[in-house]
């Protein structure tokens, strides 16, 4: 049994949904553990992540536009306005979504179903540069 | 310390909040591990995995319409509409709850609350074949 | 490798968006354990965990609001009604946030982002004594 910590940096554009499978599969596969769970989490409050299907660019026009709908980015219904109208609907969407994520290991690679997809949701209205920290238990 | 993999399946009918903690909980308690994470993992878009109250049946009902009422399915809302009108609604759905769930592990039981059960969302308006996919560390 | 079980309690206020980020970092740095995961599991249905930032107290308000109007008590919008009117919205708060979270831990801490707090969230409109279990897996 061992445990691998990794970091990897993306930068965002401005409101993306980014799809960072890829990257976190070649981790993962370098890693050289058979089996075991891997914990992503992203140190941030306004951004997220999300297990998603990842073949249709429509659903993620869709998936932003609904959080826009449920999250509308009007100043009067929030307090915390001090940082930008779309910083406290960025935290909510945080919130609504992830900032961490449990993904099984098997046979050195994630146990990922064959449409999902995961994603890091830029929640702000500029682009960032975004962490994620990675940690996989296996053996 | 061990690691366990298993996997189970669901039969479900169409929107159907199903619970699955009798299975899980058999799951478990035939691995024979004393303590430690279980991770449980469904590798779908449209269907999730959720943590409530298992004692009212109308608390499923309610939940059912919450979700409804929070994701319509209304067809001018979406752009991605060729799997039909209930696909994308069924992805959000997903989004805004789980596909995957860390749950401790005691004197070889999952420690739920009392009144805590594990259930299976099925957003599709049509029956399916669901898999869940577990993974147990401890010792 | 090794597995640490741990179980605070909190007492809650009425809706209250408590932080309990000092209360677990103490409990992860006495467990001097230098790298693993961190999972916290609350074994109730109508409180939840969420990871959010931390520094500004109009959040928490904007928080509270938000998912007031989100879930609205409008006790004809739900049939599970017998145990008052904030029942069911709490139930459907707690199914949008989360009940469990992993935090990967490092140098023997947790790998909290600057702004990241951790949260207990008291969504009945009555104060509760809350519990929380801790798995720490690492070596």
């Amino acid at each position: 049994m061992q445990i691998l910590e990794g970091r990897l940096f993306f930068e965002t554009a401005a409101r993306e949904i980014k799809e960072i499978t890829r990257e976190v599969a070649a981790w993962v596969e370098k890693g050289g553990v058979g089996k075991g769970v891997l914990t992503l989490f992203l140190p941030h409050t306004s951004a997220s992540l999300l297990i998603q299907e990842n073949v249709s660019p429509q659903v993620k026009e869709d998936l932003l536009s609904f959080l826009c709908r449920l999250v509308p980015e009007e100043e009067r219904l929030y307090r915390h306005n001090e940082e930008g109208a779309d910083d406290m609907p960025a935290h909510l969407k945080s919130a609504l979504t992830q900032v961490q994520l449990a993904i099984p290991v098997s046979s050195g690679r994630m146990r990922l179903g064959t449409w999902q997809g995961i994603f890091l949701l830029e929640h702000r209205a500029q682009p960032h540069r975004r962490v994620l920290d990675l940690t996989l238990i296996g053996e």
